[in-house]
């Protein structure tokens, strides 16, 4: 029987329709390698510097900060070259007719995530996938000191049907002017549930997944990857911080080894047990201005694009996923046999 | 400069990034064929009817309701094999520790629009369109006679990338317990301009589009086509009834024949002048059980697939549409040679 499940924090129901599944194995496809066309130089090889927009920052292996001449970089972050917002935008809306419109004002940063020619994390090194970590926190914290800055997005597009434009990996920082919906919509659903609960929903999630370990694939020190009760993908992924606090950037030196090892995890596990499957993934973080100590709960959410959201879901808002998160979850933990 | 425009019927922003652009034409892409696995038998073609689950509805050429037993049916409505929702399930929902779970209720017909082996709308007559309309109404109208149906959705599927998984040409009908996300949200948004300017968001569109003349297509006696302003997506394509009603199941007769010569010159348009893409579209009618008369107008989309939804997209439900609806109405009107 299909059925609906609530996802807590959205407030939104999705519906698990798992006789219209596959198994989790049936998602192995033959990989498909996305590759920059024949003869084409690659802006974010090390010798190609020149090729981005201005940098922003430049660390070498130790994560240390360095000149932009220095060639021994592992990380580099720059603005986007075709930026789907921009800085020197005016903030505020204005009438056009019955409608309203507002310049694109933001930031739209891209984070080299290595220096070599490399297309999937997978092929990082854990302490290089730290490094990028760290990188994020560090944007971050230098971002969001521009007071007309909401909220920000850290993101991930993996391979070409995830909508990754370079094969070289890269990752995104977007900073908004605005909390966008889906954030709003977080902030909605956990403030509900904390008003009725007392309790935070991202902590609940936690204590009753490890009573249940049914979702939960693997945990660490500081963190959790579970598969969440109302997936609205197949093989969709969390991961949860163990300390509840609403902002990313506020990570601590070793949560980010032990969020490092997380992701790490994942990538290997989709690159190597699901051949390299196309995915998106992104960091849920609280917003700038609006109090949400007790009720936000940052968290990571990786989706792979085993699925194609039809017209159903485009129409509704009604994600239909064929697997259930336990056959997926279970799949994903023998196979990392840990 | 990229812009963030409000879409006043959902009441959110979506970011206009023409200086990623294509331009429309470069859109038109080689046409990749969806096809049924060699040797397959289509369940759908005339002399297959066994192969359905037990038909509801069965209509010859001219409209009428013929026996099962006659062969000389032009479109017949049967349940989906698989359905995403099942009728005989209890509604209501209950809890499992802390989540929300419900029984999938609901119903999933499939409408095969033609009894004839083929693909694509384009290539069936206006008189075969004006019957899948006629035959999506009176479905609906029947439907609704369950009072615990809350909310109707019709859609259709074309080509693999928009989920279709059978290439012979049908329609879906899915009948939900619950208001969806999106409906929702259109109905808050409508309400609140309603409530704001004493008039229909839907109704000051066509007066507004029709002034400006930028991003109106077509229009005849009942309906106009347009490229929304706030697009989500490239050729987004919606088709507006002039008179306004909450609810396509009370379609008039003359409009029924004029919406489907908005349909036919839209599939044929994507077929002929973009190169086949895949595309999704959907029916957005009114709630059953909530009062929207003054508020609602019921309309039509056509989403093609032309852009991935990427990491952003998803991560903050803000969509980045990469061609302004000027161009791409221009493109369109052009061609049409109306």
């Amino acid at each position: 029987m299909p059925e609906f499940r609530k996802d807590i924090i959205l407030d939104e129901w999705v519906i698990i329709a798992s006789e219209r599944a596959k198994r989790p194995e049936m998602f192995k496809e033959e990989k498909i390698k996305i590759e920059n066309p024949p003869g084409m130089v690659c802006p974010f090889d090390k010798g190609n510097e020149n090729m981005t927009p201005p940098e922003i920052l430049r660390l070498d292996i130790n994560g240390n900060v360095i000149e932009n001449s220095n060639p021994d970089w592992q990380i580099r972050v720059v603005p986007n070259k075709f930026p789907a917002l921009k800085p020197l935008a005016a903030p505020g809306s204005k009438l056009y007719g019955i409608y309203s419109i507002m310049d694109g004002f933001g930031l739209h940063e891209v984070i080299i995530n290595s220096s070599q020619h490399i297309s999937h994390l997978s092929n990082l090194s854990k302490s290089q996938i730290r490094l990028i970590v760290d990188v994020y926190a560090r944007r971050l914290r230098e971002i969001k000191k521009d007071p007309r800055i909401e909220s920000l997005i850290i993101m991930l597009n993996q391979g070409k049907d995830a909508g990754a434009s370079l094969e070289h990996t890269h990752s995104q920082i977007f900073a908004l002017p605005i909390n966008s919906p889906v954030l709003e919509k977080e902030l909605r659903g956990t403030l509900r549930y904390y008003r009725r609960h007392k309790r935070c929903a991202v902590c609940e999630i936690l204590v009753f997944e490890a009573k249940e370990n049914k979702r939960v694939v693997f945990e660490n020190s500081h963190f959790v990857i579970i598969h969440p009760f109302a997936s609205r993908n197949p093989f969709e992924t969390w991961i949860i911080p163990k300390k509840h606090y609403p902002n990313f950037e506020n990570i601590e030196e070793e949560e980010i080894q032990s969020f490092a090892e997380c992701l790490k995890i994942l990538v290997d596990f989709f690159y190597n047990e699901l051949s390299n499957p196309s995915f998106n993934y992104y960091i849920h973080t609280g917003p700038l201005h609006t109090k949400t100590d007790h009720h936000y709960h940052w968290h990571f959410e990786l989706i792979p694009k085993l699925s194609i959201k039809a017209g159903f879901e485009i129409a509704t808002g009604i994600d239909i996923c064929i697997t259930t998160p336990e056959d997926t979850a279970k799949f994903m933990k023998e196979k990392l046999k840990i």
